[in-house]
């Protein structure tokens, strides 16, 4: 339907409008933020669970948490130390746009903190369109997900500032090919780091803690 | 952005007009058909490349697949025995609607088949407001996504007529709790029929296969 594209448009420049007007409030507040994506289940929250407890004594974090409906992962986040842990329920959205960002940024005194990690809607397609205002955009890629999926959803794989590999403890039960993996995504994002990491084991962990330190400790 | 209400309503009805239309024509031709909706990599072309095998001889099928990108699941119905293999790249929307699925009926001899699959785009969210005209919506979900998902995607759980819990063999290595996610599943869609299975090991197929059969025979 060609006649629905302006339409878009207009809805996606209003989103960035909004998205920079997050981005100031987050840099007014010194805070260093990401954008967590994944597909359902790739780990998102489980990241989150595992990355808390590594940074207490050294971040203060808050955690914006989508989804369709339930409060379960900001339930998680909360238990895991987040600071503050925020749940916007999209009301059937398949992602976050910056107004619900904006929303839930104005329940958060933002200068308390140091990191905050917006989970996003599990899905590889739509939250690629919609900038948020964060400064990183963070996909976490699942091992038993497949290893053809940075062909078959570009659009996420080219738009990421870094990627994390989960569920590598599951390697050696399902077949991924890791170098063609490797391959597509290198095709779409050139140097892009990555961090294969096991939120069940915490194998690799440190890497993505290290970076996540480097970024956001003023 | 309530303004925007009125437009997705059109939108919707406009698409159900469509589906009413493909319906008929499938109806018209004999075949019985499938739309087929899981999260990226849950295993909706490993189940299609598992079920045609099966149905050799048997039933002669045809098979849409729906993407972003690429045309590598079409490619592999077409390699697995598919009569026909149709691609349709959505160029980024991130479902299939009525209207695409109208464009590959064009392309296909629908009289020659008994049963149509349609593979919809990796998506717990908004593949299930888009009806496609199909006799039947057949859900996959994957353990190792985790046994939250019908607590956290309860659209797509509700609107489904079968459930493939599919990758059983991961059980003994991740946490899955059967019993909490079959709770959610009850909860939202109470008796639906459900398949726990492998395309790996191949485990629990002859029952998804019985089922298949029993609506896809003339």
């Amino acid at each position: 339907m060609p006649q629905n594209i302006p339409v878009v448009e207009n809805i996606l420049s209003a989103n960035d409008r909004v998205a920079g007007e997050n981005r100031a409030r987050i840099d007014a507040a010194g805070v260093f933020s990401i954008n967590l994506m994944a597909s359902p289940g790739a780990g998102k929250t489980s990241l989150i669970e595992q990355t808390l407890p590594r940074l207490t004594d050294r971040l203060r974090v808050a955690v914006v948490d989508g989804d369709i409906a339930t409060s379960i992962d900001a339930d998680r986040a909360a238990q895991a130390g987040a600071g503050a842990a925020i749940q916007v329920n999209t009301g059937g959205e398949c992602h976050l746009d910056a107004v619900m960002l904006h929303g839930a940024l104005e329940q958060l005194e933002v200068t308390r903190f140091d990191l905050l990690i917006v989970e996003n809607v599990g899905n590889l397609v739509c939250p690629a369109s919609f900038k948020l205002g964060t400064h990183r955009s963070v996909l976490i890629a699942s091992v038993p997900e497949g290893d053809d999926k940075p062909y078959k959803y570009p659009g996420m794989y080219r738009g990421v500032d870094a990627l994390v590999i989960n569920k590598i403890d599951l390697l050696p039960y399902v077949s991924f090919r890791m170098e063609y993996f490797e391959l597509g995504v290198q095709a779409l994002n050139p140097g892009l780091v990555t961090f294969p990491i096991s939120c069940r084991t915490g194998e690799g962990l440190e890497s993505w803690i290290h970076w996540l330190l480097e970024r956001a400790r003023k």
